[in-house]
Formats: structure tokens, C-alpha cells, sequence
């Protein structure tokens, strides 16, 4: 056991979650008494290992059949790590986020967004502290990628937690506007068509010039309903699954400047659609209002 | 390295291809002279070795902000094996398979639409007779699972192939429109709305009463570029990632609806995004106009 293994004294309460595809399980327990997550995801397999893996590896064949022969291998262990996650002291709301749940499609016109979402989302108050660090570089300011520091139009580009930065095909980058007070597309109008375009005009450059991937490899967008609601702007790879890139939640950034060009209040009048999980309150909100 | 570690002499020519997401990958190379296919894929995180995981790993801080901190563990080898499969000899046709094709987001004008798209596709003269041997009940009648026989407004309903019908957690169908000559979204006007609603609400009524699925459980949306040029819409289950159903190919049917009651002519002024493969054809003539 490794020196300073501060896992190898935690106490599993349960699974919330796994994918076997994914290779990663998300799960719930006590870390010196405190309540924590710990989440661990295998890492994708890199090219430059391939050579140590072939040949530093013991391999145990499993079958033959014809053509085929399957085999299991153990790989040295320093190229074949586990993306570990700890959240501690996790709260209720952080082991619910975690806990496998069904989802269930909203419809949200405008209406009930002023009558049942906005008020939701002000009386949680859900805390941005932990991307104020960010823009104020009190927190991750060695991970940021590029920054605009303009107050208006500028922004902070750095890798979301998900991407462990050593190939680009899951490539997962955030970037978090300095203005503050835009909580998601429902905040948008035209006036911030500006701030959106010199975002996405500075965010393509620098993904160009660190990771000499182009526009076209990019698939550029926003969440709605956002995990938090300060305005931020997903980039991945375009080809790479990233979780929430789906036509139910996510938003081309190109799509989001061209509707608000084309009506200053797009945002404002139209019914958007998003999923929520079973356990999320503001399903309950909706479902309490006849809306679900 | 292991007792008869066959990979230890694998000559490496070429990844065909790797998913970040899916920790795996696919190499081309040489085996003793012969050609060879070697696929290496990280097994699934087993929750009866997480015991083992935590108390036996070596565990290396990455990042530290607020309650989230992030590490590498290096678990022991026997816990986290590689699946390995061998292909050997392998042909062109197996290299061909496990070749991945980067993918292109191309921005379409209208202008590009019926300057490259909309000549390309009526050059290719696609077939769309298996799609007319559907609606005419000469292939797959015993698979329709509704139908609304009216030529203007009617459709028929029919699991896709990808679903094998085991179970409602992967539900996908797709419903085909009687009317001919929509060649997708481009070719929608509000003159189409009858339509597009038929299909959407009687769509949806039939999975509840089918497979019990009630719409707020289902992703119902169009692709753009779609596979065949005869309009069509797919249900799936939300919560599945169906292929296809990412942002930058999939548009939720809802919205189809609202875009085209907003704007009449909405497909006939939009700039389009999309996703091409390298070898698509239609890729090509965008690179030969300078649009890519």
C-alpha cells in the first residue's frame, strides 16, 4: 500500500452508480468520519504506452477459437491507473447527484420558468465560491489554458475535472465567463452576443494553438439546465461522447449566438426542453404545478 | 514481462482506432510475420474488489480545491486487467472494420445547401426503396408496431435494428412518413406542422400504450444529415445514449415544431451544423468549395 494512502481507511456505504462501459463506479461512504464520494474511472489506453504495455505485461490466455484468442493482461501499474475522485465532506445533495436515477424530460415555457424554476434556483442559492476561485485564482489558477481578463467579454479556459489532459480524443475543456450574474441561456439576450462570439472566437484559438485541434474537430456548447448557474461554455471533442452532449440538454454555442441574432429575446419566449433526474427538487416543482 | 507473452514481439503499424470514453483501443501491426488486429480494452470496475482497490493501492495527490481533490492510484495489476483480443492473421476487411474515420462539424448555409448538399444528394439518387417496401407492407410488416395509414399525415412505427426489443431500457424505433419526397429537415415548412404533430403525439401514444414509456421518458428527434433521404424521426429512451443523439446531429422534434410555428420558412434561412465523416462524399465537395 502506498505511503499517504488516504483511501485505505474508507468505509463503503454503497455503490450510487457504475458503468461498465465507461469503467467507473461512483460510490458513497465514511473518510475519517466524514460523509464522502469517491468516484474512480479507469483512464483511456494512450498510444505512447502501448509499447511498455506490450512488452511489460503478463498475459494469461482465456480462449482460442479460430482466428481469435482473447487473453487477460496485467499491465505495469503506472500506465494503467485509475482516475480517483474524492468529494469530502460530501453533502446529501452530492451523494443524490451521484445516485444512479431515472430521468424525465421537461418541457419549461417562459412562464414556467419566471413561475417555478427562477424561484427555485433563488431560493436554493446554489454556491459559486468554488468558481469565484477560479476567475479570482485562488483555486486551479496553474490549470487555466488561456484567459481573457476583460470584465465584460473575458473569460477562463481551463480542463474540466473530467479530463485527465493526456490525449485529446476526450478532450474537455470549460470555459467560465468573468461577468457575473448570467445564470444560463434563460439570462441571454442580444447584448450578450459580444461577450458569447469573442468567447467562442478566443476559446477555438487557444484549443488550435495548446492542442492543434481545429473548429471543426470541436463540438462547442452550453447545458440547460446548467450544474451551476454562472455562465460557462463546454468544448470537447467532437467524436468523443462526452456525458451531456445530448440533443436533450446540450446547445451548439454557433446555435445560441445565431438565435439570439435573430431575436434579441429568443431565450425569453421559447419552451426549452431538459431532463431532470427523479430526485432533483426542481421536478418536484414542476410536478407539484401540474407541469410534469 | 510474463511466461509466453506472444504481444511482447507485436510490431505496431497503426491505431485503427480508440475511444477515450470506452478505455479502449484497436491496433494494427504484425504477429510473427502475419498480419494481426490486437485489442486491448480496460475491464469494468468490480465493486467485490474495491475492498482490495482501497487498501491495496498507491495513491499520488493530482489537485486539491475546496472539497474536490483528485488522485492517481495504481491498483494492483491482477485487479485491473486489460481484456486483450487477438485477431491473427487478419485480413484487409478485419483492418478495415476497427479503422476509425475522424469526424468534421461542417457548417451549412442555406446558400451551401443548394449549392453542395442539396446537388450532391440528388446526384447520388440514394435509394430509399427498402424504406417504400415498408410503407407498401412488402418487407417487415410483422414488425410495425403502429401505423396511421393516411397519406398525408400518417406514418408507420417500427423498432430500429439497433434494438433488440429485450427491454424498454434502450427503446428505439423509428417512424416513417407515408408522404414521399421530404428529404429532411431542410425540406420542412409550416405547410408540414399537421404532419410533424400526427406523428409526434400519435407516436407517443402508442409507445405508452405499447412499452409503457410515457413521453417525458422518451428522446423523440430528426438527424441532420439523416442516413436515408425519406423523412423519418427517431424515439429512443432518454437516459440511453443512442448513437446519433449527441447536439451536433440530433434536433428534438419539439423543437422542429416550435421553429417552423416561429418562422415558416426557419430550414429555409438557418445555418445548419452537422458532423461528416472523412470518407463521406459529401465532405469532400464542402473541402473542394472552401467551406471546410
Amino acid at each position: 500500500s502506498g505511503s499517504g494512502n488516504i483511501l485505505s481507511d474508507f468505509q463503503i456505504s454503497a455503490v450510487l452508480s457504475d458503468s461498465a462501459r465507461e469503467k467507473s463506479i461512483f460510490i458513497h461512504g465514511k473518510l475519517a468520519d466524514q460523509e464522502a464520494v469517491v468516484i474512480l474511472e479507469k483512464t483511456p489506453i494512450r498510444e505512447d504506452t502501448l509499447g511498455e504495455i506490450f512488452s511489460g505485461s503478463r498475459l494469461t490466455l482465456d480462449l482460442r477459437n479460430d482466428i481469435y484468442s482473447t487473453y487477460r493482461l496485467q499491465a505495469p501499474p503506472h500506465i494503467n491507473e485509475i482516475k480517483t475522485t474524492v468529494v469530502c465532506p460530501a453533502t446529501q445533495k452530492h451523494i443524490n447527484k451521484y445516485q444512479r436515477q431515472q430521468s424525465f424530460l421537461l418541457e419549461e415555457t417562459w412562464g414556467d420558468y419566471q413561475s417555478i424554476t427562477l424561484p427555485y434556483i433563488e431560493k436554493q442559492s446554489f454556491s459559486v465560491q468554488w468558481v469565484y476561485n477560479i476567475l479570482e485564482k485562488k483555486a486551479e489558477a496553474e490549470r487555466i489554458v488561456y484567459e481573457d481578463p476583460d470584465p465584460e467579454v473575458g473569460f477562463v479556459l481551463l480542463p474540466d475535472f473530467k479530463w485527465d489532459q493526456k490525449q485529446v480524443d476526450d478532450l474537455y475543456l470549460i470555459a467560465i465567463t468573468h461577468r457575473r450574474g448570467i445564470r444560463s441561456l434563460r439570462d441571454l439576450s442580444s447584448e450578450h452576443v459580444p461577450l458569447l462570439q469573442n468567447l467562442f472566437q478566443k476559446g477555438k484559438e487557444a484549443i488550435l494553438q495548446r492542442y492543434n485541434l481545429s473548429a471543426s474537430e470541436l463540438r462547442v456548447h452550453l447545458h440547460y439546465q446548467p450544474s451551476y448557474y454562472h455562465l460557462h461554455v463546454h468544448f470537447t471533442k467532437l467524436g468523443y461522447e462526452a456525458p451531456g452532449c445530448g440533443v436533450e440538454r446540450a446547445h451548439l454555442l454557433a446555435d445560441v449566438i445565431q438565435n439570439l441574432l435573430s431575436d434579441p429575446y429568443y431565450y425569453k419566449t421559447r419552451t426549452l426542453y431538459f431532463p431532470l433526474r427523479a430526485d432533483n427538487g426542481l421536478l418536484s416543482k414542476f410536478k407539484e404545478a401540474g407541469r410534469l
